[in-house]
């Protein structure tokens, strides 16, 4: 077999060496059924098994009780950016949202799009979104406020979770989910595309507070509606059953290192040994995020020119470290460091870097 | 490894046992780049490859041109019962229906959901579903005909197509997509979740011509509207990479074995063993289907008791046929035979579905 490469892909993006090995090992016969988990009935008790271990390891790791539902459906973060406003925002209400950059704006689009009342709470827009907004301003009676925990291109990330008092609080966590420890029953919903912290990309994580059930606009298409997927517990129709169950896989792999305590100190010490080298080196590299907003999993930052930028990612290549190249909207290197990155793999990639520099 | 069953489920379902060989052999590393196929970069030259191939493996088998655009996405046909009359109908047209039983009649239901004019063309609801109506009454000016062709439940299947002349056709085919030789150019939307005839369960394939894109309502979110996924050839957010690639490796597969005439000659010849078993044994087996409507995939039957069809389901698991029990909705015998399904299964369960009549 080839070499495995270290993979800073922003997403879909590297995974636990050991998911992926268990997932080969039983790929043609789950459990001794004599069939893959792609071909058991998503009906089967072997099946409903893996659906509800997923379920209950994603409450035990998050710290939530039974007043929570743990779902688990198809078509990216993307399409919950429409649901959203669909679900929850008809009427004189607003959506309030913090804007800070691609995503947010994304998900802004899509409530707007609808027709429905936007409100944006704050935005770091004037500052190129370079910075996690902490003042705040939205109705007391509105709908959600929506924020972006991470933001994957801009690189910043919220190290405060606003308080919203009864306002719910609604959160994209598609790219810092069960990264590090938080009390996630400040949140109302959260979501997540599995690709960066979960799993493969096919599916998309929901968590949702029981008492937000009351608030879905009537009259919406059953897919749509997120009560069929909370009575159905998400087996409406058939769920993406592999996806799902790599995230079990993923699930028992944060649980077996010790949760969220083990992951947070590993993912601490990976974003450190980077940005130390970047800060320690400030004549040369260029961090553009202010020092409070620093994304622990999109470290991002430029070089004294597009062309050396260019002569990194290549040769950075060629050493086995893939996917630095910064967004195209908005150009430069960027290191993900998501859960399943090791900190060896950052190690390393921060010599590789600092050898880089030393050399050009 | 435990031996593989001979597995009926009627979806998720049986894969080519090659097809799950192959997915298990590159799994950590697919093609030398050190990375599993799930860790790559959708937006990378190597997915890229993968999901074109898998976009013009379908239109080759299909023996489409250009004029149609492939399309996978997302949330299960189910979310298409939707998204369907969300693209194409509003305003005064109506869309028309075939109502052939449990899918097509939720698909019907969602249309309602939104307070579209739907208009039933056809329905064989009076006599429990058991055949497929020919005499179809619609406007000459409807938005589309929507049809199933395969009725995975009941046991029935199209096979002669309605005439549409300028109402476009479209038809949920998930469940027989790519087992026959049609006309597909007959359609101007075809759909189908993967987990029947082309992959595990996470991907919708549309297959959408493309003058229907000009009809699409206006305002509707970006990830519901079909011309984003057309515009961004599937990759507007993150496409589920892994069920694709297995999705091209069926396709692969399929081409291998000489394309939709091969397909059908072994899918004729499966179903011809287990229908003229059930026929010539009829004092015993009840085929409760029409004989010009019936399934090639979902051979549906009862035996003189429902006891005696619990024994049937419980020795053939034992004796490693999985996934005999019919639908919860409509109990008795089902058989699957999808293109996965290989003759020497069907010809070993026919066997012994026989044996267990001279016995009981």
């Amino acid at each position: 077999m080839t070499k495995r490469v270290f993979n800073f892909n922003p997403g879909p993006s590297t995974l636990p060496l050991n998911v992926l090995k268990k997932l080969q090992k039983d790929l043609l016969s789950f459990e001794n059924t004599g069939m893959s988990i792609m071909e058991i009935s998503h009906r089967s008790p072997e099946y409903d098994k893996v659906h509800n271990e997923a379920i209950n390891l994603t409450k035990e790791i998050m710290g939530l009780d039974d007043t929570y539902k743990v779902l688990f459906v198809g078509g990216g973060a993307s399409t919950q950016f429409a649901y959203i406003p669909m679900n929850f925002l008809s009427g004189p209400k607003v959506g309030a949202y913090v804007d800070t950059g691609t995503w947010s704006t994304k998900a802004i689009k899509e409530a707007s799009i609808l027709g429905e009342n936007v409100h944006i709470a704050a935005s770091s827009k004037d500052d190129g979104f370079t910075y996690i907004p902490t003042d705040l301003n939205y109705p007391r009676d509105a709908a959600y406020l929506h924020i972006t925990t991470n933001n994957t291109i801009k690189g910043t990330q919220f190290h405060r979770l606003p308080a919203t008092g009864d306002v719910p609080l609604i959160a994209d966590m598609s790219s810092d989910i069960l990264s590090h420890q938080i009390d996630f029953s400040q949140f109302s919903m959260i979501y997540a595309g599995a690709q960066k912290n979960l799993g493969p990309a096919g599916v998309t994580m929901i968590v949702l507070k029981e008492n937000m059930l009351d608030k879905i606009t009537e009259g919406l298409p059953t897919m749509i509606d997120y009560r069929t997927h909370v009575t159905k517990n998400s087996l409406f129709n058939t769920a993406p059953t592999l996806p799902i169950y790599i995230v079990k896989l993923v699930l028992e792999w944060i649980k077996e290192q010790g949760g969220l305590a083990a992951v947070e100190a590993t993912n601490r010490a990976k974003k450190d040994v980077v940005y130390s080298m970047l800060d320690a080196n400030s004549d040369y590299f260029t961090t553009p995020v202010k020092k409070d907003s620093r994304s622990w999993m999109n470290v991002v930052f430029r070089l004294p020119s597009e062309e050396l930028e260019q002569k990194l990612v290549a040769e950075a290549k060629s050493a086995g470290f893939i996917g630095l190249k910064g967004h195209r909207s908005v150009g430069g290197i960027r290191v993900s460091l998501y859960n399943a990155m090791t900190l060896e793999g950052a190690k390393k990639v921060t010599d590789f870097i600092m050898n880089f520099r030393k050399n050009n």
